[in-house]
């Protein structure tokens, strides 16, 4: 579904849709820190966002202008997250915006703004002037990964990707861009992601998609349990492809929704497995549940332990942290009908340790990948949870900055 | 109000209390593993068990115990949980009271019985065997100390309070031994606490203090986050002073109250402050909510993050995160009226980062004990939560243990 040739493309492999990063002079670094996202045909617009009661100023003039349905592009930038900013960084925000739209000539209510990295400081707003300039300038089919680039913070790369689906035997495409590797140096940072597409769809009904799929996709990662100020998630439809408006309940509307979702759900696992300073990721699948909410609860209940997270870390088969952590979830549990597999190996059954081949289980424990079943034997509901271990480098990456 | 003195008799200050730590051979490391606490004379007993859905097979027998309202012994052992252990660990668990039952000449269900360290393993019973045999003999009032080094793990050092006060003119002792920085090497281990006083109080009267005063101590302590199999806390009064009988809703009640809280407190404090690899203690104090639980909830958010835990481990006055913390605790919070304090410095207030003297607090930052003051200005409600820094340590002790 996923080609490394069409990821490149990333946001600017759906028509119409232009992208650029470049480098305003915000990150310390001197990386690129400015992204734009620009389609000229206005596009039906969803948005996500954090649920902390901390949100920055970004996210408070992001939900008003997704609250208008539609929009023309998007500017973000890393190296200041605009968040605990008051009257000045929504000041700030909605600054970013007017001078976004007065470079691409629309409303500044088709802006929507996106920040990253350090908190309690302002933007550097000449710079971000200068920056926003020079974006709208740069802006091309070809820019979707510079804008990439210049979203990340202590990512270790970019994540993007892009498809192609047939709806009504049309091409439709679809394209994201995203970056967030926990709560990140250098105070809280953020999962910022920002998704593409040609599809014609009512902004209601992207929106109904994207809360919905957001359930499933990024609320299932958790890399350190904390939730950002800043978390966002937007989606831009802009109708050009050739084909007809997706309606609801239709055979189209199912292709659409699943598709979007795999994006979503691609990207969640890039940014689990990108957590800062982890060497292991972490799939959960906790199954055999009454409920949904049951079973992501024990699952993220598993991948918030830091005793199993360090476990994992030190390739340690310490099955004992992980019902632990299904025991203290807080949910309907009977010790003796849960199961607990590392890969293919079952640890736990019957109440007990279960035999296992040593050196079998030391393989599934000594790869990058590792998935962890857990099994309650109480109902047909599941869920699946993707996270990483902890690691020296988290503590140092963390503990080390000083701001 | 505790002396040092007073502290190495522990449990033994209140009279007609004898205890003994033996090596029993469980410990790999050939360590005091095992301990006996007695009182000849029949105590009325309370217990606060955890309230982990996998409980540990020691933990099933000594709530059974506790129910009878009275009791002659405690037993317990370090080096092994006896949990998840099955049918075999709870009949061990049982042998375990039976054999220091016949030693001590009373029922097997006037002794409680606990265990910590590696679970799933069974008890070594001959050497567990030979151990109450030795502790049996050993039973005196100097036996505290090494009852209370035979019950710690990973823990630098053995927990240990006593106190006296006066009850209608006569005096009455309390003391205490405990163990537990949080979830402890090599598995998951525990909190234990064994507290003893020659009070006469009726069962179901300690009870109700007890499980009162286990709210506002054992329950705010958080080191990782992790809630142990085997948690346990004990109270065995045995009426041996010469004041009169504890009643509710006297004045002698409210003095033994405070004088548990004040031990349980103190007691939280020092497992806190000696979590796995801590470098610093932090209390976290929240006021202005309008009920206990939302202040509660708020101090054990902060508490809980990883990424606070690392600033403070840092030494870095990392506000950013703990604002975050705040908004993410899921209760109601107005970031314009939350005023958070680094000691006696005002770091965030107005929705925004104070001004404050760099140098001050940075001397703040590095102290050990640092405290953090979160004002919500929303009510007249508060509660204080005992937690610890997150160091390289912790994933060090964490992460290379092998199974």
């Amino acid at each position: 579904m996923f080609s490394e040739e069409r990821a490149n493309a990333g946001v600017t492999f759906p028509k119409g849709f232009k992208a650029a990063g470049v480098k305003a002079g915000i990150k310390k670094s001197g990386n690129l820190d400015l992204a734009m996202i620009y389609t000229e045909k206005e596009a039906s617009i969803a948005g996500v966002f954090t649920q902390n009661a901390v949100a920055a100023a970004p996210v408070v003039v992001s939900r008003a202008h997704v609250a208008t349905g539609s929009a023309h592009a998007v500017v973000a930038n890393a190296g200041c997250a605009n968040a605990c900013t008051g009257e000045t960084g929504l000041a700030n925000a909605n600054k970013m915006a007017e001078l976004a739209a007065k470079e691409l000539g629309c409303d500044a209510s088709d802006v929507l703004v996106g920040s990253t990295g350090i908190i309690g400081v302002n933007l550097p707003m000449d710079k971000v002037e200068a920056g926003i300039k020079a974006a709208a300038a740069e802006l091309s089919d070809k820019g979707s990964q510079n804008a990439g680039n210049a979203i990340i913070t202590t990512d270790t790369y970019s994540k993007a990707c892009s498809c192609e689906v047939m709806l009504g035997g049309k091409a439709v495409r679809f394209g994201a861009i995203a970056k967030g590797s926990g709560m990140i140096q250098p105070n809280m940072a953020t999962m910022l992601c920002y998704i593409t597409t040609d599809a014609k769809i009512a902004s209601p009904l992207l929106q109904k998609a994207l809360s919905s799929i957001v359930e499933v996709s990024f609320n299932m990662i958790s890399v350190d349990g904390d939730m950002s100020t800043n978390d966002t998630v937007l989606v831009l439809a802009n109708g050009q492809s050739e084909a007809a408006e997706i309606l609801e309940d239709t055979k189209e509307y199912e292709i659409f929704y699943h598709t979007l979702e795999k994006i979503c759900q691609e990207l969640s696992k890039r940014i689990a497995a990108d957590g800062e300073g982890a060497t292991k990721f972490l799939t959960i699948n906790v199954t055999g549940t009454k409920s949904f909410a049951d079973a992501k609860t024990i699952a993220m209940s598993v991948a918030k332990s830091p005793l199993v997270k360090t476990a994992f870390f030190g390739q340690d088969p310490n099955w004992g942290r992980v019902i632990c952590a299904v025991g203290y979830a807080g949910v309907p549990m009977v010790p003796e009908k849960t199961v607990i597999k590392f890969g293919d190996v079952t640890v736990y059954a019957n109440g007990l340790g279960a035999e296992y081949d040593e050196e079998k289980l030391a393989k599934v424990m000594a790869e990058h990948d590792i998935v962890i079943n857990i099994d309650m034997g109480l109902g047909q509901e599941s869920a699946t949870v993707w996270s990483c271990d902890f690691s020296y480098e988290y503590v140092k990456i963390n503990g080390e900055y000083h701001t």
